[in-house]
């Protein structure tokens, strides 16, 4: 085979492949920020169409021809294009085996899904998106079942977003996470609650917009490439590097709401803002796994966003915006935000109990997979795993079984990443702190030492790697779960005075 | 041939190039209204790659047989698929007469015309955007030459968006504008001018948001299918009836400016929300011309808008919102938005002097495509011509020759619908007040009856029928420029006591 015509025909299928994922990436984006109500239908359309184009492209006779070409002459290529032909020889492997019928129609599902979620938490009417839910997880179902065939049905559904994750391996984390939290959340519950009164108020919108743009000023986010717009659950989303949009939801009662989301999405931002430049225009052009990316959108939340010398650094502009908070101290600030308590939803959670809100969806998802819980009884069952866990009584579906967009969204198996992210970020601040003067950075309002670490050791990389491998080479050692439980120790210990 | 079958081929080909015109119309305005900076390099890249494939798609063996075999069984078609296919029958044989490489590297000038455009705008820079105009100009010299190669290329123009347009049609109505026009402004010019101090002030951006929302109230404009957005220089775009955008752009310091963009896109948007259901995901689903567009927008904005009924009508909500305004009585308002002088901007201008800004745009196109005009002598030019026409001394590129998008996005011989457009409307009225008591409609906030003698004469037809026969049907008699000169000869005789 001609190897150079090959891989400029890969070059191309990449971009063309890229373009439809911008088209249809930004006919989301643009669905969840500026779209009328009425639209959906009409975007479901165009959906339902574009992606039966990109399957056709992604499966037609030319590309399986071309990547079984250069699957079987990968050894004669860089590492770049081997991981590129790898990845898209997988892909193609795992979408030839699901009918093209199947494909489009769950395009078409997703949409309507999405839609009737909406709908059905506005009006906490479960009843409504019930079906939907299970046409869902049906259709899900069928497509891993043809796509992996070998794999138990939430083993890959796991995979999906963390290569090589087993339901196994997820139940031994969280039983480390259990057994090592929830003595620790116990004894925080009982000692003597901080005072967070001063985040509630009557904060102006067009101050926490300023909030923002501030905020991602010091982050270090090139705006030229990074827009927020506004939405009803805050996401992000890169259709390259060069175009990275993240979102947030303004609540004019708390400012801290929408700033941990613009701190989080910003987190992935950097990540989707910085694989090197010649991963750009391809399949390893974004992050390599979610549990990565949240890692790096909750290290900046929570253990940049949410520590003393982050609120040090920023407390000055708050007091400037809000007057509110003109004679509020720094710690006092500290002590609000870092406040712990068990709540019910999930993206309000601090950091401390907010492993238990994806523990319970962890249990419930594997229930709903497996066959031993049906539609009918998941709020039940939410409900009393609520009470169980976090001893809060649920008043409301909207509150409850409805809040997040995940499942109508199709991404089931997607919540461990959450936690996994979380604990792989208490990692990544141990060893970075080898190298880095986090503190001292923080005080001084220069983020350019944590960003240089994250960009060198994560960033760059895009999906070269697998991300246990990436993870392992970032961290120089195995990934342990104890420097996670170790953090959150040391932290409410101090915060609580335990 | 099996007609249904091609029937149901022709539905399924419309809606796949609905989907491509939805992401690439939605990747423009996203760009224009939300995008970062940086990102429009990315945007080019995927315009360029699904114009590619959206070209294809118009002109592939397939879609040409299927217009060949139903263009010649058209005498057995319903007059809308008869329509359809006469439509589409054309704009093939128009594409295939243009090679693909012309017509996918002019996208992507496209985009960057239209990015080094608001550079160049933005840095008062004419020298940027000069290279970029000549190649835009030279590239729709070449695309019209392949198209409509026994047409003269200024016609050819003039024909994409008005079809049976000629330069000689211009002229004469052009020389009619110019002959009752003129001695009219001069009558203007010598009369004492009326104060319009009023408009000025300081008028905060979010109670100029409410004031958005309240005019599209007004104009019962269905929000569940129509989005407002800001951006530069304000325009409409409509994927299909169910998802409209307009936008604005708002100045602090006078809320008419933004108050009658709105007014005007949202009489685009009335016209793009319309037409007939089964018409919807066709190509007859969008407007039938340029022209009649404008004669909708340009209805609303001046002979609606600017009447003495609807400013009386909208005065209460202004003064709530504008505590500026609330000493100004409805006649002084009236006369200060109707306000006539010659000035530099088109889009400031008021309505009688308008078309002398679309006079010099028209004679300086026809030059620059006749070879009688280079892009050098252009700026000079521009400010001859406004100081021979309008007496105005133009002080900077910005303010002059790089002020209007168009030329940037290629839309060449786009001016004259604005003229005409206006034409059209002011004898629209002429006609719709034989059934329609519009004063009392007005003064009753209630423009149903308007909007019900629009749709039901223009906007249900969409692109049914020819402009020209569609604007006869409509008037019931042949157009004729001289009810636009009546009606503008009578409104501002009155506010000038002439």
């Amino acid at each position: 085979m001609d190897l150079q015509n090959a891989l400029s025909k890969l070059d191309a299928l990449q971009r063309r492949q890229l373009a439809y994922q911008h088209a249809m990436g930004l006919i989301d984006y643009d669905g969840a920020t500026a779209a009328p109500s009425g639209a959906a239908a009409n975007r479901g359309e165009t959906l339902a169409i574009l992606s039966e184009e990109s399957y056709k492209l992604a499966t037609g006779p030319e590309t399986v021809d071309l990547l079984d070409a250069l699957h079987e002459n990968r050894e004669q290529l860089d590492e770049t294009h081997r991981r590129i032909v790898e990845t898209m020889y997988e892909d193609i492997d795992e979408m030839r085996k699901v009918p093209m019928d199947e494909y489009v129609d769950y395009q078409r599902l997703l949409n309507e899904s999405q839609a009737v979620w909406h709908r059905a938490k506005e009006s906490d009417d479960y009843a409504l998106f019930k079906p939907l839910l299970k046409r869902m997880i049906d259709a899900n179902k069928r497509i891993m079942a043809y796509a992996k065939p070998d794999m138990p049905i939430y083993d890959a559904l796991l995979n999906r977003y963390e290569k090589g994750l087993t339901r196994e391996k997820c139940d031994a984390f969280f039983g480390v996470v259990r057994r090592e939290l929830v003595p620790l959340i116990h004894a925080v519950s009982e000692a003597p609650q901080v005072d967070d009164s001063v985040l509630f108020g009557s904060f102006p919108l067009d101050r926490q917009r300023q909030l923002s743009d501030y905020l991602m000023d010091v982050m270090k986010l090139d705006r030229s490439h990074v827009a927020i717009a506004e939405t009803e659950h805050p996401f992000t989303t890169g259709f390259t590097k060069y175009d990275v949009r993240i979102t947030t939801h303004y609540h004019e009662e708390n400012f801290s709401y929408s700033m941990f989301s613009v701190i989080h999405e910003g987190g992935h931002a950097l990540y989707d803002l910085h694989p090197a430049d010649d991963l750009a225009y391809t399949v390893l052009g974004g992050g390599v796994s979610m549990s990565i990316h949240e890692s790096q959108s909750r290290f900046y939340e929570n253990i940049i966003g949410r520590s003393r010398e982050f609120i040090g650094l920023i407390a000055p502009r708050l007091r400037e915006l809000f007057p509110h908070l003109r004679d509020v101290p720094d710690g006092a600030l500290y002590l609000a935000i870092n406040k712990a308590a068990p709540s019910l939803i999930r993206t309000e959670a601090d950091e401390l109990t907010y492993c238990l809100h994806i523990l319970i969806r962890y249990e419930l998802e594997q229930r709903l997979f497996d066959g031993t819980l049906t539609v009918e009884d998941l709020p039940a069952e939410w409900n009393r795993l609520y009470k169980e866990y976090l001893g809060v009584d649920v008043p409301s579906d909207k509150e409850g079984v409805l809040q997040d967009m995940h499942w109508s969204a199709g991404l089931f198996a997607y919540f461990p990443s959450y936690a996994l992210g979380s604990a792989y970020g208490a990692q990544m601040l141990h060893v970075m702190k080898q190298t880095v003067d986090v503190k001292e950075a923080l005080s001084r309002g220069d983020l350019s030492p944590i960003n240089d670490w994250l960009e060198s050791h994560i960033w760059k990389y895009g999906g070269l790697y697998d991300p246990g491998v990436l993870l392992e080479k970032a961290l120089g050692m195995p990934f342990d779960p104890m420097y996670y439980i170790r953090y959150l120790k040391e932290k409410y210990s101090e915060i609580y005075r335990l």
